[in-house]
């Protein structure tokens, strides 16, 4: 079985928000073995958008649209679903009697052009609002409709209760198994390099790449009967690809480091704490993007100037004039100054050029981190490109992955 | 002249990422006047991706293309323009050797298949890489396309330097200005209530509203012949809606407080330092996310436990005991101590509780933002709801914009 999913608004269009409906619904029907094939942004025009859904039913079986079902003028989805069929829209009454008692439950006069949201295609069925908008679904001659509203949480609501169990039901869905593989210091044209013909030798499992701020996550994903079926055909090739990418690969099902370096702190019920220049505090933030951050982070010592590197994170003057704050040896007494002045058995550190322009002769990208973890100190520089904001995230990553492998021994 | 934006990758139709491209690419558009009529993600399926170039190309001026320009086998957006387009690939000897240079700059070997990335569609003009991954472009008979590449700050790039300029020629852009205010403190509606009859009474400039992270843009938006023309139908919109919205709008034109104020303190040869809890960071990364930040920002003291808020940042034992962690007076103290211990005018900070477990008897979302200027100080509870990411973001924007007020003498 397969879909497309269509948002409509000009807000779209206009950039003025990202379509994060797409998204949460691919993840759900993903989940249930519905593959999408397209997502498709339309604003709200009425010829353009019967297009979009006449064209999309024409190609897949469940066509799934968000957005469009208010009250005011340019809610249009109900007009352009009846057009792209050729049906009639017709006022349903039970909705016309629904949607007044939400007003008079409210205590709010209702604006006659509200009962708009009553008018439904003819034969398709009304979904029960979540907030006021009433969603729809509709059997067309080549697949499902299903019409919800662009409220994120509306939307998610009916999904749950109006979408996933009739889809589940229509797809007789087999099982859909995944698992990251979270890779580090590679890049992801080395990364496919070790493994290409394990992943032109598969079709079940198969094998994707996806890349950013210097992390590849290799995802094994199987179809199946069963989760125990799918989840056996995956790991042989799991094992595989681990054993070629060595310690590269993060032990565990991560998506980034955010979630491994705290699962590896936790298992030793061991504490890190940081010292930053370049990145601004974004080490902390990445440490504590999770609940239970005070179970296993001590803080972060974000240190811009070279007098807070000596009188807050305790890097020596000395170090600070020989080798200057852009270096190794800052680096390490960083990572240091961390562990030692905020408690933690773990100490991370990156000091560096972010740019746009360069810093004590030192070029933008020049980064060095350190990470200190039983008694010994290891810093490096980190292999960064490309502008402020990737140099940065490319450093975070490079410190926490330092930090990850002192504690596995492999750094 | 009108355009549609076609994002590429598997990865968007199993919901793995938002189509923040999309998203980006159409403000960008929107500012120099072309019309956006569609958004489309489809995956790394060549017959679908060839299909809906094909499509695209029939019905708009021009297509731009994100994703699938990597060098793996599932990066076919390449083969995937040539074949909407019945033309060969040409492998580009001056992208070869280009790419070869990147490599061995970088000190790293090239694997072969990254010379894929030099093949282009006959005629197309190669678009420099900003990573490794070259964009194009190229004339079709219909329209033009644009190849960028899918990582965000890559396609960024390579839109700005290739993408809006040749669109802009293109399209014969009228002037197109566009203004911000940024209200800090009062939240859409209230900010609608007060400027509505000006919005409702306006239809050049117009007037939109984008709202996050506890922050108002009130945009106004004017269309003329000239840049100049432009701007003085702005004036007298800018001038009577800060004149409604009074010491809540901040000076000047800005996204956000992360730009202005850095603005306000350059302006002023002031600095500025931070100590955080609940936000982990956050309020250094925010300070130091544009160039020059060394100017102005001393760094951040991120104390997670109470030992860490005394040790590190000063707050006396005394108050800890007397008034908890999350509190007005540690604010207060937090923000004293990042201004002393860090040698800042302006000390900034944020305490509280960002869940999703409540702490310390306080409930989740509970925060008290402090900052000090000029021997004063001011402490108070800071307005928050949503999730963990958004309690940590309005801290963020409550922290600075209670340090904007300082300066200003509105707190």
């Amino acid at each position: 079985m397969n879909a497309e999913i269509i948002g409509v608004g000009t807000e779209l269009l206009l950039g003025q928000i990202a379509d994060t409906n797409a998204q949460h619904i691919s993840t759900a029907l993903a989940e249930i073995g519905v593959d999408v094939h397209r997502h498709t942004a339309v604003g709200d025009n009425p010829k353009r958008m019967t297009l979009v859904i006449k064209e999309a039913l024409a190609r897949c079986d469940a066509v799934i649209i968000t957005g469009g079902l208010g009250p005011t003028p340019d809610d249009i989805t109900r007009e352009g679903v009846a057009a792209a069929l050729g049906l009639e829209l017709r006022r349903d009454p039970e909705l016309v009697a629904l949607i007044r008692a939400i007003f008079k439950i409210r205590n709010r006069a209702m604006p006659e052009s509200n009962l708009r949201q009553a008018d439904l295609p003819a034969g398709a069925r009304a979904i029960a609002p979540e907030g006021t908008a009433p969603g729809f679904t509709l059997d067309g001659p080549t697949g499902v409709i299903f019409a919800l509203p662009g409220v994120p949480w509306e939307m998610k609501a009916m999904l749950e209760k109006a979408v996933l169990p009739e889809l589940t039901v229509r797809s007789g869905a087999a099982a859909i198994v995944s698992r990251q593989i979270l890779v580090l210091g590679l890049g992801e044209s080395l990364t496919h390099e070790k493994i290409a013909d394990l992943v032109d030798a598969q079709t079940n499992p198969t094998i994707a790449y996806l890349a950013g701020k210097g992390q590849v996550r290799v995802r094994v994903t199987a179809k199946a009967g069963s989760q125990a079926n799918a989840a056996a055909l995956i790991d042989p090739v799991e094992e595989a690809i681990r054993a070629r990418l060595g310690p590269a690969a993060v032990p565990g099902d991560h998506d980034s480091l955010t979630t491994a370096l705290p699962a590896m702190l936790l298992a030793r019920a061991a504490t890190v704490a940081a010292a930053e220049s370049l990145t601004g505090g974004l080490i902390g933030v990445e440490l504590t993007r999770g609940p239970g951050a005070s179970e296993f982070f001590r803080g972060s010592l974000v240190c811009y100037s070279d007098e807070a590197k000596r009188d807050v994170a305790g890097v020596p003057q000395s170090v600070l004039d020989r080798s200057g704050a852009v270096s190794e040896q800052t680096a390490a007494a960083l990572a240091e100054g961390a562990a030692s002045r905020l408690g933690a058995d773990l100490g991370v550190a990156a000091t560096g050029v972010a740019g746009p322009g360069e810093q004590g002769g030192q070029p933008v990208g020049t980064v060095f981190v350190g990470a200190c973890w039983g008694g010994r100190t290891v810093a490096r520089r980190a292999f960064t490109y490309g502008d402020r904001d990737n140099i940065r995230a490319l450093a975070v990553t490079a410190a926490l992955d330092l930090g990850r492998r002192m504690i596995e021994g492999t750094a």
